[in-house]
């Protein structure tokens, strides 16, 4: 036994105890013949003194701890003169007795410490010591609780949690899937599973009726950052349901998880359509912590000589409350900011609506101060308000006037990250056409309900206005989930799957066993898979998830830490029926 | 909302309301101008009656409804003239009013009954008909909750569920790796984890403390019957532990597990030295649910003329109580039955200690009955009981007596499905010879801390006696956990690593970053990991574990329902920088 208590557990009532505490060293001070040290382990701190008047021997050993030593003590808990408010264990220390060095410790690469002196390379290497930095640790303890959270919620409502298997079938489009060559059946892969879909879908047609899984799933993508080849996933399916028992299941376990984990209180879920909120924000996943919705000027604006209006699809502006007197130099800098590669637009159009009821703007040469009273009217805009409008062809217009929103959002402050709004956006588009591949997607996935069943007197012309049975739930402007009610008939998921472009032959070899299924007593079912990763990482008042994954990889896909992926031998290749393609050096 | 209700749900307290079920036929009786129909779902089974003379339409529709149809009704509850107390809900039934098929169903391949009349392939390929019968299904169920309240008992102790990488390093040794070609890194590959192992001693080095996960494993072995390529392990590590803590903490998870989910008290864990478990039951899993312990003879057989037994290393018997009545025809057969190949002795001498005190064995050309009374009484025999006795080299006697001593509990009933005795077997050896490699691997794994630390002075020829701070979990004569406390220290670890005939390059190579990790403040630390398949295919009273997995694998490494593995195409080999050896026909 190495430890009676742990070193956040001691408080008053102990004193006089005689206990043995086991940790690392955080620190060491030396003071007027007293020897202090605080020993951490994860439950918390508690202060060991040694006293050179007393037992010069134990003091001198002390002295020559080092940060981060593992050290084991006896000692009895007595009160502190000086007590530290700031510790639960701040009353107390221990009047050490006895003290075993259990492990030496080299100077760490960089201080293990909320704010640390270490870069991003470097605590990747090392990420069993950035581990023990206590945001870090929080961050992997709260990814616990949630995970427990996530489960009572779901147990509670008779949900199943099954496991389902990760050695699967390839069968790629979209996303590329990670392979795993089968010693066992020459020439022939593996796949690991970008979701459990199918297994999911096939659990309903056993009849399990609600299941859930906290499950890693897997994509070969190229990497952006914050973005992992492996992931987590709570993924979770419903039979004998409609689109409003998700939801309204859903919705419920996120409020279930903010209270638990936040002691926070999300108030209604707003809902949206896909349409509304690409029209309102540009963006399927937008932000509603803050208003700032976009008003379309098309109608007020056209026909005045100003050519750039007159050419553009759409015209569109915002309303930044109080911000009518952002100075020439700050607009400018917004107008280098939206003409940004990442944005895109060709420039920036602002009316300042003064707080004294004038206009002025950057287009004064074509309007008129009434004109421009009627695009602040139409906008809502008071004075004191600042418009900021972006011109072109619809999509891209949209989407550059949502990441401005953004941004004016972020620097008003109106992005609170302590502050949680929730949305569903519904009714997503069925199909989106690849302009590189030149053919028809599945927006959500293939196996994603139409709303329209009846293919066979619509023309292709009309394909990207299908609708589907799809819905996100976003968080702070952030896709936390995704679902959909599921095809559960055969004849409707042939013709969708002929949609895609697939054929027959393909369909079958690829899908041929969720085919059959859906032709033994397939229920009605739908579901929906919350990104695990980043609903840690945004209820944790973060934008990176890398720092809620105990170990990440970094952009290249690597793990630093381990030096994988690597080399393997020429026996593996043999067994594997393998060769590389690439030059060994 | 397909339901109010689902079909294990009604009592007589919901009579007169109405109420919608969905839910499958199960069959469909007619009987006088009425129509029978039990719908089923995962909750139970309830009665719908169609009546012919009041709503003929709707009962001509019900009469033909198939087998595994999925329906949808509304109807008014009714108690039932003739109840049927074998279903909890067979006080009540349904007065159907609408009867809707949401999706028919063809004629399953084989009955959906506990007991099938479909063939171990074709319920493998149907798996999600087969996952409808109740016995699979209750299995599936029971895993549910076992993971449930394995969580439970570890998050009341503090334990941490933490997630580890599934995309890691290749370190071959012992097991093959399942390997990843990497896209972004060409000419690199990750491994599957084989287990967390290396990850979850980091993380005790991190500080976490209390670790647990419950996480898929891979290990790409030839297939047994039985053995599944991936596999679920509960894997937990503990820092700050000494052997002592890490056994009463998993004997108290399995305590938990038998009492929440059967009902049943586990006593005393009992505990025994790995050399006890060989010499006295020849095996390191012994079933202990009865007793029949070996008994070594050497020293009262040999001398007296009977060369089999002078020659031998080791003579040993068991002693089958009531069992002196066997016929020399059931003697006989159990003398072919040791030699069988799979158990591989030369013979079998018996001795039947008869009711009347006499003694009749098949030696008696070589041993006076007073002889073979010395015999009985060194083997604690009474009168009515059978001598059963095997000889020769010492590892394989012990290895076949311990083969017979369980056929033998066998044929006795001494092995109880329901009942449960656990047992801990201790300080098994570190070493052991491979003869095949002609080198030692570790018996457990390289990060076992041995019982010795310092080997300068112990010669080669000792190595197989060295014993390990290792230790297995048995129930019912299974392994469902194995452990050890590990190396904490860099120098010890390199040492180990040296015995294994690991080169520095290779060691530093291979797991430099452990190593690494143990000069940075590495706590002493131990732990297990529950083989999760087994653990609940022998709580729920079976030997197989392949109907307590969702979706398992068949001896090929096939899943026979998907179709996997397979081939992929040749824009994936391009991608992934690897070639096929395999000729493509």
């Amino acid at each position: 036994m190495y430890r009676t208590h742990t070193c956040g557990q001691l408080r008053t009532n102990h004193v006089a105890q005689t206990v043995t505490l086991s940790g690392w060293v955080q620190r060491v001070r030396q003071l007027g013949g007293m020897t202090f040290v605080d020993l951490r382990d994860r439950y918390g701190i508690t202060q060991l003194v040694f006293d050179m008047s007393i037992n010069p021997t134990l003091c001198t050993a002390a002295n020559k701890l080092g940060r981060e030593f593992v050290v084991q003590v006896t000692g009895i808990v007595r009160e502190r003169s000086s007590k530290n408010p700031q510790l639960p264990t701040g009353d107390v220390e221990i009047d050490t007795q006895t003290l075993q060095v259990l492990n030496a410790a080299k100077t760490p690469p960089f201080t293990i410490e909320t704010d640390t002196d270490g870069g991003d390379d470097l605590r990747m290497k090392y990420r069993y010591l950035d581990l023990r930095r206590p945001g870090v640790q929080s961050n992997i303890i709260m990814r616990h609780q949630m995970a427990q959270a996530t489960r009572q919620y779901l147990n509670n409502l008779a949900f199943l949690e099954i496991e389902t298997p990760f050695l699967i079938k390839s069968t790629p489009e979209g996303a590329r899937d990670f392979v795993v060559p089968s010693r066992l059946n020459p020439g022939q892969f593996y796949a690991l599973p970008q979701s459990p879909q199918t297994f999911k879908q096939l659990l309903m047609v056993s009849g399990f009726d609600r299941y859930y899984q906290i499950v890693r799933c897997f994509r070969d993508e190229d990497l952006r950052s914050d973005r992992q080849p492996e992931f987590t996933q709570i993924d979770c399916e419903m039979a004998f349901v409609e689109r409003e028992d998700v939801l309204q299941t859903f919705e419920g376990l996120l409020r279930y998880l903010l209270k638990e984990i936040k002691g926070y209180d999300l108030g209604t879920v707003e809902r949206m359509s896909y349409d509304d909120a690409m029209r309102l924000y540009g963006s399927d996943k937008p932000d509603i912590r803050f208003g700032m919705a976009f008003t379309e000027l098309n109608e007020v604006v056209k026909g005045h000589g100003f050519s750039v209006f007159d050419d553009a699809e759409l015209i569109a502006g915002i309303c930044a409350t109080n911000c009518a007197d952002y100075t020439r130099k700050q607009l400018d800098e917004l107008t280098d900011w939206v003409k940004r590669p990442q944005i895109g637009a060709k420039g920036l159009v602002y009316v300042r609506y003064n707080p004294d009821g004038t206009l002025k703007s950057s287009v004064d040469k074509f309007y008129s101060p009434d004109q421009l009273l009627t695009w602040a009217q139409k906008m809502n805009a008071q004075p004191g308000d600042l418009l900021l409008i972006l011109s072109g062809n619809t999509d891209k217009t949209r989407k550059q006037l949502g990441e401005l929103r953004l941004e004016m959002g972020k620097r008003l402050g109106l992005r609170n990250p302590n502050e949680f709004k929730a949305l569903w956006v519904l009714d997503f588009p069925l199909l989106e056409w690849d302009e590189e591949d030149q053919r028809w997607n599945a927006c959500h996935h293939p196996f994603t309900r139409p709303r329209t069943q009846n293919f066979e007197n619509i023309n292709e012309s009309e394909w990207g206005s299908l609708r589907a049975e799809a819905y996100d739930l976003c968080l702070n402007g952030n896709e936390i989930a995704g679902g959909s009610i599921r095809i559960h008939e055969r004849a409707l998921q042939e013709k969708v799957f002929s949609l895609l472009g697939m054929s027959e032959e393909e369909a079958l070899q690829k899908f041929g066993f969720l085919m059959g299924a859906f032709e033994y007593g397939a229920p009605p079912h739908g579901g929906i898979a919350f990104g695990f990763d980043r609903l840690c990482a945004i209820m944790g008042g973060h934008e990176s998830i890398r720092d809620f994954i105990a170990f990440p990889k970094n952009n290249s896909g690597r793990d630093t830490m381990i030096d994988a992926p690597s080399p393997i031998d020429a026996k593996q290749y043999r067994e594997l029926h393998i060769a590389t393609t690439i030059q060994q050096v």
